[in-house]
């Protein structure tokens, strides 16, 4: 419970009627999409839903006088437990902030609100010929302050990157309050060199080295067309193979993505009509560019496919292309349904291994499924190596729970024995900081150590990241 | 002069061959290419050969030790007096640590020693169908240690980026000896959201956080063809339009560059063959990708041009490619030619503005080269912003260097007055530290209270970057 005097202060600086008290108000705020989240009820003591960074730099002070953890949070969409507040104290709600605030396109860029739900600036850019290429799953719902905070990526990361190589520049509030401005503290530049990148140091960040009130992102021109490729494989090996020739062969697609045969499986339970034939993996290549360019790259990479395959098929009609990649938009959605009543779970579920590995990595998992008696569905970005693992489970059966908790753990150190990581695009948070002191080796403390510099406190989401050891 | 007690020390850990002692030895490190390294005589007390990380290490625990200063230098082709040991001290020479230390390009990736020239690493990658996309115009020289030491790019960064986006890891020493790896202790992984980006922290910190020995760096398929777009016009307002206009119509060119009247003029005398017509702009537009798609992308450029000026011409005849790129190739070897016995110097030489205000900032460039009585040269990257302008004086006369030192301040102040910064591609170093306050803001304490804490004794580049202020 926060103190009476506290409460009070925080009322005063945001209205009473953005401090939510009530539990069941605040109970909505426990949850992201981790089993851990889920298996926990870890209700903050207060929300506080802000609109200005004067409101942010004021009770960040507040919480330092008071020794409260703050924990922000935009829309919850998070799969690693990060924005939620494990140690009680103050759940920070920046969903409110969701302003573009300047469109500066003949500059490639615009700034924008942390609040700003991913689809939504895109939806604003579009009229414009702009995109912001980033393109995480939970577009619909994500903010791109988590975004920011998780550097989230997703399909599109095989030629366009991560969130980070987007950022230009970031207000921030530092847990001790202060307010900086990095990539310039006016600047408008699509380049700089001026100092240590500590964009790049807050992007990732999770939460815990600042609250970000304000984002200058780069823009790109949206590509005139995009176009699919399908291929079926009756051997995982000859799908990993197909990707690495389709690099040889000089080509850059803009996403390669894997559904091996329990993600097509699942995806035709939940939409028969998508007629999956039966195969080892499916891989669906997107290319993007000019009209001529999308049909020489899709040509192109369906003849490399042919060499390991007969099965391939390439579209470039809209019709035909939001069918075939209907299959893999539905899957993590469908993924429940391999099995009555169960749900889908987020544990284990962002590891990235060298892209020769994958098939390797797939096998493992399929063979980790039987040993524990728990279906899995697998699918996720070939062309970077990042694979999204679906453990599908009662989550009213304890003993299931306990049995999912070692299979995930299982995920994790198989990605790490093969050179990977356990999180590619979704974070640490709570749920894979266990695993941090073995990847990241004497460079988790040199971050601890930028933690306790920022945050001598350590009021700023606490306990994640393993930030904590010694 | 250090200690000879140290001296026995360092002699004793890469063998007294390595250490070279000798005046003339030592003035060859006293220079790059900034005026400010010219017009002093920083010679180093000591410059160390390495050829081991463990022999960095030891070195820099032993300058903790001792208190000494150690400046990291590869190839010294600098142009910011970053890798000038200008308080003395030990100058660590790491362009004998050259080597490729894994191709692993079926994962997209390469390590390398942080000695390897940049042209060297491509020319090895190239039979292989990859290349490091990063391309600064000292490519024959440079190292991939100063690459990532100042996040270098060049023409081609509007589309592919500057160096740290392609840097997956890195081997640190950090000042006080301890040796981290970021990006993953043990990682292959090509995408990764484990901890803090320490290695984004590494990339551009100017060899003042730690000293670089390994890079795990991501390279791309070559583009299959390239193709020219060159465009002449009579007003400089003319040439920005136009880059706005390429952006609107989706088109994302691999290099956008401009030279002025200025750079069209010296390049025409170094190499009167290239026939140059008279005009107050050339813009320059390298497209790249599959065959078809460089014929349709320059087609369009061209189209897009002709509503600004009649005389544009496009090419994919890689004779005629050369012929007119090397108008731009040449330019900086040139700019020295347009004053008889003068030599070019560097001095605010990297600034970048907003895109749309490129024109105004060639015009006032003009003005103040007819204010102070220096001849500029003037071209750059027009894509992203960054122009580098080159004043030509007589380096020999001290009248003449202290008026271009008051040029070079208009220029950089010009370029912060227009919401750009001091430096897209070059680094603070010591010529544009005293612009960090006004420029950084309050980040700026962030970034000096890092220092502090990684280097508390301040011995790795001291009073560089603007890092010692309160």
């Amino acid at each position: 419970m926060l103190a009476q005097e506290l409460l009070k202060k925080i009322q005063d600086v945001v209205g009473p009627e953005n401090c939510l008290r009530d539990e069941a108000d605040r109970f909505c705020y426990a949850f992201d999409s981790s089993l851990l989240s889920q298996i926990n009820n870890w209700v903050p003591d207060l929300v506080v839903r802000v609109k200005t960074t004067e409101q942010v730099a004021t009770i960040l002070k507040l919480a330092n006088e008071y020794r409260v953890p703050v924990v922000p949070r935009g829309a919850g969409t998070g799969q690693c437990c990060g924005s939620v507040a494990w140690r009680g104290g103050i759940t920070l709600d920046l969903s409110g902030m969701n302003q573009i605030l300047s469109f500066d396109l003949e500059n490639l860029q615009v700034v924008v609100q942390p609040g700003i739900v991913h689809a939504e600036l895109n939806k604003a850019l579009a009229p414009h010929g702009f995109f912001f290429p980033p393109d995480p799953g939970s577009t619909k719902m994500c903010t791109l302050g988590g975004m920011v905070a998780f550097n989230s990526s997703g399909q599109r990361s095989v030629k366009y990157g991560t969130t980070k190589q987007y950022i230009l520049g970031l207000e921030v509030v530092l847990p001790t309050g202060e307010v900086i401005t990095t990539g310039g503290a006016k600047s408008r530049a699509l380049k700089s060199v001026a100092g240590y990148d500590l964009t790049g140091l807050f992007v990732g960040s999770e939460g815990t080295l600042g609250v970000v009130t304000r984002i200058r992102l780069k823009v790109l021109p949206i590509p005139e067309k995009r176009g699919l490729v399908v291929a079926f494989f009756d051997e995982l090996e000859a799908s990993g193979k197909a990707v690495v020739q389709i690099f040889r062969g000089r080509l850059l697609p803009s996403a390669i993505e894997i559904m091996d045969r329990t993600a097509m499986k699942a995806a035709g339970m939940y939409k028969p009509d998508l007629n999956l034939p039966d195969a080892e993996a499916m891989l669906l290549f997107e290319v993007d560019g000019s009209p001529v360019d999308v049909t020489y790259q899709a040509q192109k990479i369906a003849e490399i496919c042919r060499q390991f395959t007969q099965r391939v098929e390439w579209t470039d009609d809209p019709k035909r292309l939001g069918e075939l990649w209907a299959a893999r938009g539905v899957v993590g959605a469908a993924a429940g349904r391999v099995k009555e009543g169960a749900t889908r779970v987020y544990i284990g579920e962002d590891i990235c291994v060298p892209v020769v590995m994958v098939p390797q990595a797939l096998k493992k998992i399929q063979e980790l499924s039987v040993k524990y008696n728990i279906p899995i569905v697998t699918y996720g970005h070939i062309g970077d190596g990042n694979l999204h693992a679906a453990p599908v489970i009662n989550t009213y059966d304890q003993e299931e729970i306990e049995k999912v908790k070692k299979l995930g753990d299982e995920i994790h150190r198989m990605a790490l024995a093969m050179e990977g990581t356990t999180t590619g695009e979704h974070g640490v948070g709570l749920t894979r900081a266990q695993y941090m002191e073995e990847e990241l080796g004497l460079s988790l403390d040199v971050m601890r150590r930028i933690k306790k510099l920022l945050d001598p406190n350590n009021i700023l989401n606490p306990g994640k990241m393993a930030l904590e050891g010694e």
